[in-house]
């Protein structure tokens, strides 16, 4: 009732969030307009004629005054029929953020251990931290692929609860060795999750080895394929483990728009096909033209995007803003030093890409 | 690499899983189809055709191959001018759900404390128990008004990091008393979260308080005012706080589509405001209605239901479902013993239920 029952001058901010939290820099997203925007690993394409007028239709029919179906049950039903996956296996995520959220809560909040490669996607180790995880980070080796023996003996010292593979890896771009991630399903005692967000452009996944590996968990977004917009990650697991991690799901996680419109183009989705067909030839075109180019080095893809190391990224990121072109720049010290991401775009935009590059490189 | 190093014959969840979370009931919503559906506090009304038609024209440029606006900045601004409030001291959540969600991971994860009254909106400790919070329950007095003497007593022994007070109650549909809730306010030197998820329909807020209160945090939501189907909660802080709170919100947590039409709505919020004042007419005309219908004990509402006590409270329910007439059933043993809650919907729907009500319980 009195101010001495209160906090002392500290303030709320320093007596009741936590170090680990205040020490966060949160995930920020530079605000740069760019004609060219190859920064996000977003797909190019928008909906075809067809598409976009069926996905009108579903959003005028979609009543925004009614809470969404809590279970997205058509969504599931559909993903589950082209995954010929068990629809009780399968969860979404308000993005694969949000599932990467509900799993480090189902299986490693306040005290339990996370263990990834590094460097890779910092959601794993920012959503861990945050939640009062421990973080071990074992560095990838030259090739950017895992460092199996390091990796094991982590597992083995510190048995963590959940592994995160990216594969292929954000920002590397490069699938690891298939070989060592299943010696880690395969010794882990705890989960391992395999994140697949970029796996429609390498052509392999691990969702079959589920059957036989009851702690694989599969990750999957629409968000590199065209539908980023719409925030849909979705989580394959045994139906046990999913129903654990659904309890911590927020009921109506997913918006009646986003349900509306991907059924929508999960149901009429052979244009995803085609435009996936289209970025992997253009990233391997726009791959060897990088390889080159001297004064980068570009590093092999099995991704949307290109990872490759400049001589001067800063300079080289503001050079490329000013011809109206956004790239990411990872530049920092240590590993990620004069790193940076190109994202494929339209056969136009990456030629664009290609020219600048070329004439800011050679002057 | 063999059998003997993974788990035994327990399996991953039992291994893996906390026993907190695997003993916990998911919030599950009874799927059953009726032509009137007043169970879930939604708003009855659509949108006015000219609202409409704008939101389609929104909707249909929403690039949704594009990542969404990772600040929501032209929603969030639309509500700072209409709350008169900070741009910075406001977040956005995927509902109040997730903004829940988040301040629970950045004041109470794994160790922390959290209060609330009983019966109370269930995600409060739903979440508390996922996130390994401890959460205090003080029951609610005899007219469902907090027991200041109680919650002043647990508040000084146990010193929770978040107290959560919903007012107007979800689902007893009474404010608190104000006078109380500024008491705990001032006394607790923890976080007090003031939950307005239906205060547009009792017209009182604690907006203005945050100013003199740096641990005062109010909740509010698109949801109950037309527009369950966006997700999108709404969080005032201070600024310090509401940047903290800020690191452990996904980016990109509010989806394309829903920013789109949210900035409609905000920008054409009359037909809101006027939807809101018949639905309170409504309630009102409702409550008196029901007050005289014997056999069931109605309770005053502030909100946009009305919460009551039936002697049979399984046997109605299915009776009214027999109606087709869908309202929502707390029958359980204990306090909220054959209690139910029915939404206002359309004048129309109010007197099929009035009426449903008066034939069933006669009979």
């Amino acid at each position: 009732m009195t101010s001495k029952n209160k906090n002392s001058e500290s303030g709320i901010v320093e007596s009741r969030v936590s170090k680990v939290i205040r020490d966060i820099s949160p995930y920020s997203v530079p605000h740069i307009d760019c004609r060219i925007k190859l920064d996000g690993n977003e797909s190019p394409f928008g909906l075809p004629d067809d598409v976009q007028s069926k996905a009108d239709r579903a959003l005028k029919e979609a009543q925004v005054n009614r809470y969404p179906d809590p279970e997205a049950e058509k969504l599931i039903e559909l993903i589950a029929k082209a995954s010929e996956f068990s629809k009780e296996g399968i969860l979404l995520g308000n993005g694969s953020d949000e599932l990467i959220g509900m799993l480090i809560t189902t299986l490693a909040n306040g005290t339990g251990k996370i263990l990834c490669p590094a460097p890779t996607f910092s959601m794993y180790k920012l959503t861990g931290l945050a939640m009062g995880a421990e973080v071990i980070e074992i560095p990838l080796d030259e090739n950017f692929d895992i460092d199996l023996d390091n990796t094991l003996k982590a597992i083995e010292d510190s048995d963590p609860d959940i592994v995160f593979l990216a594969s292929p890896n954000n920002p590397t771009g490069n699938m690891y060795n298939n070989g060592k991630i299943a010696e880690i399903i395969s010794v882990a005692k705890g989960v391992v999750v395999v994140d697949e967000a970029y796996s429609d452009f390498s052509g392999y996944t691990f969702l079959p080895l589920i059957k036989e590996c009851e702690n694989l968990i599969v990750l999957r977004t629409l968000s590199k394929v065209g539908f980023a917009g719409l925030r849909i990650g979705i989580l394959f697991a045994r139906d046990n483990l999913a129903a654990e991690i659904n309890k911590v799901r927020y009921p109506y996680n997913i918006n009646s728009l986003s349900q509306a419109v991907a059924e929508v183009v999960l149901d009429s989705n052979e244009f995803v096909t085609e435009n996936i067909q289209l970025i992997t030839r253009e990233r391997d075109r726009v791959y060897n033209a990088m390889s080159s180019v001297s004064g980068i080095t570009a590093y092999p893809s099995d991704a949307n995007f290109i990872f490759f190391k400049a001589q001067d990224a800063d300079s080289l990121f503001s050079q490329l803003v000013e011809k109206d072109i956004l790239i990411r720049n990872f530049n920092k010290p240590g590993r990620l030093e004069n790193c940076m991401r190109v994202t494929i775009g339209t056969p136009e935009e990456n030629d664009a890409f290609l020219a600048a590059l070329r004439e800011i490189l050679s002057s």
